[in-house]
């Protein structure tokens, strides 16, 4: 199909101004007195990602009418740096040896300096969005802190086999949709959009960060560890994700207690055991059906906005976060 | 001396309008869908602590001519934020098992937490400085860069004998008085004074924050435990302070070899041999005049402003900065 090349394409061509404006950066820093700390971050930076927050502010930016993307670039920066931030830190605690294909940067160069190198990208990232006007500022300073509640939160619910589907979009909307909406609202304020716009644009951050999220926690379960993207990383962890926490609540008997001794006693051996428990109680197929409800939802948000290439775009990103494979 | 009393008032003032506004603020927090982050990060902040930046970020902003300092009120609490942010990363990669008298974050909720936490108070302090015009956050996050570069700077010089004092210096302008600089440069802008009068806020900044650094080093060797500022800590972890980088180039022989044995093998049981070779190289004398120099050139720099009260207790706290105790 054209249209859907068409789209790639355009999707490709704001992944790559977005590459390029972060090469700049790096680039920029390397040359100036910061030298030491962005040696230190510029791998964890250039190794790539899906780019999704920077590419969202520039689509949401153009859908909201704005036009010189070059007013939104550092909020577009600024919401990769702050996700590559927590990434950086999470991975210290979670022990995470790979990020982006590389190993990640606490275990090249140690635990102080991958605290540092955290640190010094949450600089970079609020130093570029504190540029904008106070009320964007404090929206993107509380979705961070949401980030913080929601990973504290997590942290309250590793292995706690009462987590409730409350507890775990709590969980995903601090620590992933929160700043998926926040993104998408402050691109619209940036531009100068009125309220009608950039609520819709936030209710879609919301809708597709949860989609985004739930895509994540089925793909740890069920992803093709080939594509790149290690499998079981939650399980082992004893992160309680949706599928789970619904197998937990479908199953009974002895079939619940198996479910909670695998997921308790977890073992790469134990996989065929934990997939079979999860389809018998049909929680693949239930997280299905709330993906495509996020993305549904994502979708007719988008309603209010005048149309341009910039929300047939966003339309597309809904839809092909249903199918990704990494 | 009725004026030196009148002075330590006037601090004491301006110190309670500090701790207050942060018990407003963990107030808020703890009232809101952040509690779950503020309830770890509130016994650091409340715990006390010079509060230096602040207090120097009201003054500065009254010394340059600024009135309602409910105006600045968010950058001082910022630029305590910021520091108690860097306190509780610090306090991990360096094991430090108190701060501010009361156990650090880590050791008692976990490196997870401790990191966390530590993410938290840096969110605060960016969304607390970001209401600010964009070349106050810029200069923020420029500073705050610098505190990471210096950081890594300080762990490249461990235990390193051929550390220069340029080396030092490099590391403690990116570490203590670079966030002096900004914090009463950022005030003074904040006030809307002149660059004449901010460039020297700023000055004064940098030679205050030297000098403080200089005497936390020489606590460190001096300091009486009793005080509650644990002594000898630089030395065990082998950090590169003047005193001993001084030493390391006056001694020759047999004396630079003890000294050399001393700080790379260094236990408790020779504190005594120490501080006899630091004594007999003259470095304490040194130190203390490069502090007396500091102070000094902090105090000269304040001629350029005009005659306040603010301005008495600016020369009151460089002049003090000098016979700290803790």
């Amino acid at each position: 199909m054209v249209t859907l090349r068409k789209a790639r394409q355009d999707l490709e061509k704001r992944r790559n101004i977005v590459d390029d404006a972060l090469e700049n950066l790096v680039q920029e820093k390397i040359s100036s007195s910061e030298a030491p700390a962005m040696i230190l971050a510029r791998d964890v930076i250039l190794a790539g990602g899906k780019r999704y927050r920077p590419i969202l502010v520039l689509l949401a930016f153009e859908a909201a009418g704005g036009k010189d993307n070059s007013i939104v670039m550092d909020l577009a920066l600024s919401a990769e740096l702050l996700h590559t931030a927590t990434l950086v830190h999470d991975d210290i605690y979670d022990q995470a040896k790979t990020r982006r294909g590389i190993p990640t940067l606490h275990s090249t160069h140690g635990l102080s300096h991958g605290i540092i190198g955290g640190d010094y990208l949450f600089v970079l990232g609020f130093g570029l969005g504190g540029k904008y006007d106070s009320e964007v500022v404090a929206r993107m300073a509380q979705s961070c802190a949401n980030i913080a509640v929601g990973e504290l939160l997590q942290f309250n619910h590793i292995g706690d086999l009462s987590t409730t589907p409350e507890d775990y979009y709590s969980i995903i909307d601090g620590k992933t949709a929160g700043p998926f909406a926040s993104a998408c609202q402050c691109a619209g304020m940036v531009a100068g959009a009125d309220e009608t716009i950039t609520k819709s644009l936030e209710e879609f951050g919301w809708e597709v960060g949860r989609a985004f999220q739930l895509v994540d926690d089925l793909l740890d379960l069920t992803g093709d560890p080939s594509m790149g993207k290690p499998r079981g990383t939650d399980v082992h962890d004893g992160k309680m994700t949706l599928p789970i926490i619904h197998a937990l609540t479908m199953l009974h008997g002895a079939e619940r207690e198996q479910l909670a001794d695998v997921i308790q006693n977890f073992s790469d051996d134990r996989w065929r055991e934990l997939t079979s428990l999860l389809e018998m109680s049909g929680s693949f197929d239930y997280v299905r059906q709330l993906i495509d409800n996020h993305i549904g939802r994502a979708q007719s948000v988008l309603d209010k906005l005048p149309d341009t290439s910039a929300k047939s775009l966003l339309f597309e990103i809904a839809k092909q976060s249903r199918s990704r494979r990494t």
